[in-house]
């Protein structure tokens, strides 16, 4: 089973990344863009896992592991 | 409008950072967990722009500032 975790800062949180990009993009003349928030993506193969242990257990690794709880949220879904 | 753009290594590209986090996986016991790929997403929010606009837009932003199109690839989508 393949499952995708999004990690982005919470949004009190500032994103330095997201702002260079966003500064970037401006000077570039794409001068719409109003905002870039800049957050990571995780690609998880698991092997014999059912839906429902990945419903328990991917949230886990994401708060365990992947994201930082105090600055950052992650969603999750599953692929295939 | 809000965008997400979700910018990968190509499958032929190693992919270091996914396999260190694989690797505190399976040391903390998550056995199960094949394979590990990490990659960027971009949350962009567009002002004033159509979404034929954007589908010609947002392209052309990932593949010149977002993603390196010698080892990387990119997927997007429209949020709201």
């Amino acid at each position: 089973m393949k499952v995708r975790i999004l990690v982005s800062f919470k949004d009190s949180v500032l994103d330095p990344q997201g702002q260079t990009v966003k500064n970037a993009l401006l000077t570039l003349g794409y001068g719409f863009v109003r905002d870039v928030r800049q957050g990571k993506v995780f690609e998880l193969d698991l092997e014999g896992v059912s839906e429902d242990e990945a419903r328990r257990l991917v949230p886990e690794i994401a708060s365990k592991v992947l994201a930082n709880p105090i600055i950052e949220t992650f969603v999750w879904d599953i692929l295939a």
